[in-house]
């Protein structure tokens, strides 16, 4: 592959596009237009199934969950090729997700082409709209995964966030290979909380199958989280009310809400 | 006031509705269609300008900056007159923004009125989007704004975010009166980041004003940094690349990006 593909004439262009946590009703006008004015869209095949409606008479290229980097390589080749390119990410692809390795690849690769990312709601929103008022005050959000990721750097993670009360945003919890490390999460949180924090625990939101738990970090049952869901653990303020859990915005007492 | 008011028969609620950075083209579809719906927009003046296509013959109730408990009390009463009322949200109400208000205020007037929350694309997602990657990896949000924090709790946060390597999201960094706080963080956060870490600013993000800063740690001239700015400071491994910031979504090489 050649260097600076992006000024010949043809004008490709991979766009990096967050289709939100499932439901179109979460996907952005700028995100719609852009898949819409593609000349070919690649993704992994369930979050094309979300936007379906979007993709008739469209070009695609689908691929499974582990090819991502594939995935990526094979947008850039169709970017550098002439072709605007539309490569679909779930949630944001800013938070834990494709832009970064379309940048990588393209680095790696030594290709210049333009690479544009088109924001989308993320996990951590669409779960904090789903749970109430969670992420009000500082919060630190932690993967999980440690596929690429040392546990020893992860649980340093935890252990800091926890200590300095962070409302803490867990992604990638747990799955079928990944069984044990939510569960030292919790472990290693529950040094620095009481058993009473409040937790919430957001499976497939937005989509027909969505679950929404909110619980306590002593009565969490671990076993329902899976690769679908998103944890959030409140910090030391945060309370559960009609069944939302809410982090109140000050540590101080400076706004009186009674004098409202 | 009295309670449970939502179960007289006028079917009033509180929809709190993001609306995202600025551009209408980053209002979800179903943010969209509540302010649509809705009887009556209530709203910070600046925000309701960004929307004001969708506002036309509506009935508003528009406030100034510092009166954000009289908006979501009069948001609230308003509910229980039994209307639909959009509250309007810049970003995403869901982060340090007005979703947790409503809830603290609905409980201190114990009024169960329905409160349903509209996320939208915060400012974390928007910068992320405007600057590359940044937020690949671990990432801690942290609010400089000590009018109901405490500052020591804020330093705690700083420290703790910087000495466990997380990339860092610096919201409310800087206005007229809160003017050395941030030069006090990045201090803070210099004792364990290089001088070259790479360090984002985003002021006005998709507005016509907006301005995108991508330097370095130490490089870094807080003067530029406005209340319309959010600061996000790379993790020891973040880099920049044709003017991108971005973040390796490893720590560990497992992924080969060659034989990709």
């Amino acid at each position: 592959m050649e260097k600076n593909h992006s000024s010949s004439g043809k004008g490709g262009k991979l766009s990096v596009v967050g289709t939100g946590p499932g439901s179109l009703e979460y996907l952005t006008p700028r995100a719609r237009q852009i898949i819409e004015k593609s000349d070919i869209v690649v993704g992994y095949k369930t979050y094309l199934d979300l936007i379906e409606v979007l993709l008739f008479g469209k070009e695609i290229v689908a691929s499974a969950m582990m090819q991502e980097v594939d995935r990526v390589k094979k947008a850039i080749e169709l970017a550098v090729e002439g072709k605007s390119v539309a490569l679909i990410s779930g949630g944001d692809p800013g938070i834990y997700a494709m832009a970064g390795l379309a940048f990588e690849v393209a680095k790696r690769l030594d290709c210049s082409i333009e690479i544009e990312i088109i924001a989308g709601i993320a996990a951590l929103n669409s779960c904090a709209e789903r749970l109430g008022a969670p992420l009000m005050h500082d919060f630190a959000t932690i993967s999980l995964s440690d596929l690429l990721t040392p546990w020893e750097l992860i649980e340093k993670r935890l252990k800091a966030a926890a200590e300095a009360d962070f409302v803490i945003v867990i992604y990638n919890p747990r799955s079928k290979k990944r069984s044990w490390q939510l569960d030292r999460a919790c472990e290693i949180i529950s040094q620095y909380r009481v058993g009473a924090t409040p937790v919430g625990v957001v499976k497939g939101a937005t989509r027909a199958h969505e679950e929404i738990t909110v619980t306590r970090l002593d009565q969490l049952d671990t076993a329902v989280v899976d690769m679908q869901s998103t944890v959030i653990v409140g910090n030391s303020n945060t309370y559960i009310w009609n069944k939302k859990m809410i982090t109140p915005r000050g540590y101080s007492k400076k706004y009186n809400l009674e004098q409202a």
